[in-house]
């Protein structure tokens, strides 16, 4: 029985970044699943499983190879249905979509933005490379240009997690009373700038805050094993 | 046995434009229950059942009085339970949340911004008054001042709906297959801007004008009853 995760990580293979490389990982640790975390850089996706898959995550499940964080989640509630469920029904797994579309359409571009030079300097020298060349082609422009704005996306930042704010004025998590896949899709999204760039831009009281906390404290603080920026 | 619903109107009572109180319609309407859609004006929310809210909309359900859309949602899987589900389970009704979150703190300020002077224009002499003071004082200025900027604020409405789009790439409905409250929840955003400004800032080819128009075909089409601006 062997299952794996490969996952992005950077020039120090410890500093595993992904937002959705961290979703999947706090779904395996959710369903109380053993897994080995392989450290991948973008070279080296297109290695994995003779070249399945163009993107991490990929969960190697005793052979089986499913790429997606989405697709990964999908997958284990169906493939182990006596654990905890992530999804806590279906009406939850058909609204997780909504969440990941507020996530990566709204979060992930002010993350982009904020903390772009960061996660470029954290890369190897191939992966630099490959990030410059492709985000650049992306955003039409330097990567140095885009960073200018940097610190006006930070104060930006605060107001775009309003959403979350509302939501914790009821529950403290997405998932109700627990967490669910749905918050692990926004913490995803928070911890690949914690790792990258910090949260120093946001207040210390700011129930979002002491939500992310609850979420670095799941499943033996899973995500306290790689440190800020 | 009489159900009711208390409902925002304007000077014309058939003209019902409350985000709030579309999302209890159609919640409703969606449990196949009949009721008798009560025009209200801001002025005379305090007469109902000699003053239990100070919000609409408020259900009537044989002498129960129950006010605020989210909570009337609850009541009614509760205690309709043998009928359609809003939630399809408890991890639907958690991340509905979540959803209002994105609608009424990302969609709701937009409107309000791109609306105002109209749904100020719509309402009869009384509440004209009580909406110029109230909104006034929470806005910090003149109706006019912030609808100056109203062109803007149209140019960049299309953005905030990204989640929608990004959730449209993989099922019809926020519920998924069929729609649940969450998607009533965003649905009244938008009939709120079809019955006050209109829609024209979205391009007819617009994923999300394709789900709206699903949405406004659901239950003999009763978000039809009232017409575009």
């Amino acid at each position: 029985m062997t299952r794996a995760l490969y996952s992005l990580c950077g020039a120090d293979e410890r500093r595993f970044f992904s937002p959705h490389c961290w979703k999947a990982v706090m779904a395996l640790a959710h369903k109380g699943l053993d897994f080995e975390e392989i450290p991948t850089t973008y070279a080296r996706i297109r290695a994995i499983g003779g070249g399945v898959s163009s993107i991490v995550p990929v969960l190697d499940d005793n052979g089986r190879l499913i790429p997606d964080s989405f697709h990964i989640a999908l997958y284990l509630e169906e493939a182990y249905p006596e654990r905890p469920s992530l999804f806590n029904g279906e009406g939850g797994k058909a609204l997780s979509r909504m969440v990941e579309g507020y996530s990566q359409m709204i979060i992930h571009p002010a993350i982009m933005r904020i903390a772009l030079l960061d996660i470029h300097a954290n890369l190897d020298e191939e992966d630099k490379a490959y990030f410059r060349q492709s985000r650049e082609a992306r955003l039409g422009k330097p990567l140095e240009v885009v960073a200018a704005d940097s610190e006006a996306e930070k104060a930006a930042f605060g107001a775009k997690l309003e959403p979350l704010r509302h939501m914790l004025k009821f529950q403290p998590f997405i998932g109700g009373q627990t967490p669910l896949f749905a918050d692990y899709i926004v913490f995803g999204a928070l911890q690949w700038l914690r790792v990258s760039a910090g949260l120093a831009m946001l207040a210390a009281d700011d129930p979002v805050m002491a939500w992310f906390e609850r979420c670095l404290s799941l499943h033996q603080s899973r995500g306290r094993t790689v440190t800020a920026a």
